[in-house]
């Protein structure tokens, strides 16, 4: 069974079947706003940190497979259906799925109506865009309903998915326009709001999910698509969701696009107010009227494909092997760098909920992509670093927001500073950049114990050469692999 | 708009449409395994333990509302629902779910076939009965086949949720004739299992959710029984499910019961195996012979509803008013003893996973059940008082499994140790047995500093008066309530 082909030229990986065995997911962004989407676009967003910091409700291991997602929905006539398959999942006369580097694409079409969507995160915005393209392929005017459709999580994941009987109390969203607000715990304890919106007038929103999906309903068969009508709701308390409402026509052989971003803000806590009880959003609507025309979601694209350009031409191979060619010289090295991004805290399989980065991990991943972004990589070992203890153990990992050690997992596994020393290695040898050492570093994130790099490197070093077993081996502690 | 009325003479709920605005619930089981009913069938089940040792795995929060469940689907025809509308959502011709006093009844019929199931967890046994009639109420032979359905969890309901980078790996069944085994975690680290059976041979069965469901099926539309035949798969990784594929022949006017058992049992640690990789079964087969036929499923429910009977008849109260009659007499008291079992630590909004039993609640909680049950007060209070601290405070919650104080959450909560003084209060004018002060208790459960009970009630009112504030009020320290 065949699922997909790499295309060497672009770049990507054409999935064409949306039945794959297991979701095959791309990673979406390159700083500070993440997404996760799959080849039918599940998948979930978040901000700097997939536990506290998460904008949009997965549940793993679901039934069906791979849901949620940001999911339009197509109803032409009596028929629904999404670009990529999920979660209506009607047959489509065609479709096709394209991972490339930090985007993704998807062609479909259903009926004589033809979809793409473009999902990437912008370098240097908090937001995900999805510009949806639908396609008159008949002879005659078509007359369609489209839905968008995302689930809010409450902030912080592991909250969202198990204090049930505060979190289905305290939902709150804002409409204005064709812009709809996530602000659950913006009254009491946030300055910062999620935001999903689109570049169009539009017939209808709703917020609740009970609203849209009927009770028990399921977002299979969302009521308020197949009813065709939207109704207005405001979510207070429950399941905040966002979802758009447009009524579509199309003329014969005619296109219209339309670009829907999901996004993060974040406001100062003493000016976090337009009205009482009103969000200040000046913060989102900037960044919506960057993606306001198809020419500036074409020009941020290209600023992407320049970004990755710039990044993988600092080391690349030609070989008389196409299969080494394509590995060493595009998968292997974006997979470095969504391993910088994410360091293995968020995938389908790892939540993002529990381990926050790891310190051997980060340090070993370094190698991998010093050479990418030299920059982001000093301060990725200096932000490491400041997690180490005062007699040169280490926290085993440290979460990404705060970038503080975890201390429910703690410390002792032995061999966590001696990475350190390696990832420092690693780093001078491509740079020939000496003065990190001279860097001061806090010791446990305390500022009045900051020593220079080296003497970090030092105290890993003799912490190693201090703790040894009977055979003057080091003692491994409790590391996993023991 | 009117769901359901009360039912005095049988001391029962009856609700007469699936579609409540939430689930309703029940609580089944009075000792160590209980589980929750929806009138929809939803709920999940767990041996002493929701958080250790949960039997099945349920979606909180999930679309669709409350799945997953205990399922039977009977397939006829090409008309596929089930006795209780979820996860099928078949539109019934007939519908009726009653909640009674430890148990819930549905029934309901479709195109002819009706179908009456009850569900209970016997007294003294580990297991929830469900006994499904199914009845040809047509002139003509009609054949169904009939598919039941259970998720099973990995046993710790919290690791179940968010580790699957190792959970999706160690999924184990085993399958003997008519029973179903769980056994993930039994070969490593566990001496318990799971069964799910049922009193009739069978024509298939699957353990695997992917070849049950399909990939990307649901559990609404199960590729098995739409197809109408099982695969016969051992689950070995992913998803292990418990499903009995039955096809069944009614004559006209003919009715037919099939007995599904699903439950848990332990074997010691130095006798678990039959053979090499098979578990020993002598456990769950005996449990089995118990309910093979529907005398013995009869009797063991009149047996409960005696047991509810005896506990009722200690208080009641005869007014001209109905309804304060039924509240006093069934259902305030039920609600008692359920809260006596959960303690408020699992139903369909407090998850079960995180806080275990309060200290503050439990001690609270016996002034409502003490004269029902006056020798299980006694031993819950003896419990709650040796998970005390030596200087009088308390820890707020203690795990019901290992019935030790809970130190995620700590203590601090200085009301906690006064309410046990009120808790043995309540005891003292219930039973006036005073040999309780005497009794030796420990403190933090360690033995080696075990004290008379009366010797607790001290050291909380010490407690209490050592630590006030500068108005000489005791000072509540980090209550929830402050």
């Amino acid at each position: 069974m065949k699922y997909g082909y790499f295309d060497d030229a672009r770049r990507e990986y054409v999935i064409t079947t949306p039945k794959t065995p297991l979701p095959w997911i791309n990673y979406l962004g390159n700083e500070d706003f993440f997404s996760l989407i799959s080849n039918t676009c599940g998948g979930y967003s978040f901000y700097k940190d997939a536990k506290l910091l998460r904008l949009t409700r997965y549940r793993y291991n679901n039934v069906p497979a791979d849901t949620n997602g940001r999911y339009y929905f197509i109803k032409h006539g009596d028929t629904v259906w999404n670009p990529a398959w999920q979660p209506v999942k009607t047959r489509l006369d065609q479709y096709e799925c394209r991972h490339g580097l930090g985007y993704s694409v998807f062609r479909s079409s259903k009926d004589g109506i033809a979809a793409k969507l473009t999902a990437f995160v912008p370098l240097g915005r908090a937001c995900e865009v999805n510009q949806l393209v639908l396609s008159n392929q008949t002879d005659a005017i078509q007359e369609l309903t489209l839905t968008s459709y995302v689930e809010f999580c409450f902030w912080n994941a592991v909250d969202d998915a198990s204090n049930f009987q505060r979190n289905l109390s305290i939902g709150e969203a804002e409409v204005c326009g064709s812009d709809i607000y996530h602000k659950t715990e913006y009254r009491e304890r946030r300055s910062h709001y999620a935001y999903y919106t689109v570049n169009q007038d539009i017939d209808g929103f709703d917020t609740s999910r009970d609203a849209f999906l009927g009770v028990y309903g399921s977002v299979e068969r969302p009521k308020a698509v197949w009813e065709g009508t939207a109704s207005n709701s405001i979510a207070s308390g429950g399941a905040v969701i966002g979802s758009h409402h447009l009524k579509i026509t199309l003329a014969p052989g005619e296109s219209k696009s339309f670009i829907f971003l999901l996004g993060y803000a974040q406001n100062p806590q003493d000016d976090k107010w337009e009205a009482l009880g009103v969000i200040k959003k000046d913060r989102a609507k900037a960044v919506k009227a960057e993606f306001a025309t198809d020419g500036q979601v074409e020009e941020a694209l290209n600023q992407l494909k320049q970004y990755w350009d710039r990044l993988l031409s600092a080391y690349s191979v030609e070989s008389a092997d196409d299969k080494l060619n394509r590995m060493v010289n595009i998968w292997n090295q974006y997979q470095c760098m969504v391993t910088f991004n994410m360091s293995r805290s968020a995938s389908y399989y790892e939540s993002g909920t529990g381990r926050g980065m790891g310190f051997r991990d980060s340090c070993q991943d370094l190698l991998g992509f010093v050479h990418l972004i030299p920059e982001r990589a000093r301060q990725r070992i200096l932000d490491i670093a400041a997690t180490q203890l005062e007699d040169g153990s280490a926290y085993h990992q440290y979460q990404p927001l705060t970038k503080k050690g975890n201390s429910d997992i703690g410390g002792g596994f032995n061999d966590d500073p001696l990475w350190l020393i390696a990832a420092v290695a690693a780093y001078l040898k491509e740079t020939g950049d000496f003065t990190i050492l001279e860097e001061p570093v806090d010791f446990n994130n305390d500022h009045t114990k900051a020593e220079p790099l080296i003497e970090h490197l030092k105290r890993s070093f003799d912490y190693t050469l201090t703790h040894l077993g009977p055979h003057k081996l080091p003692l491994i502690g409790r590391a996993d692999w023991k």
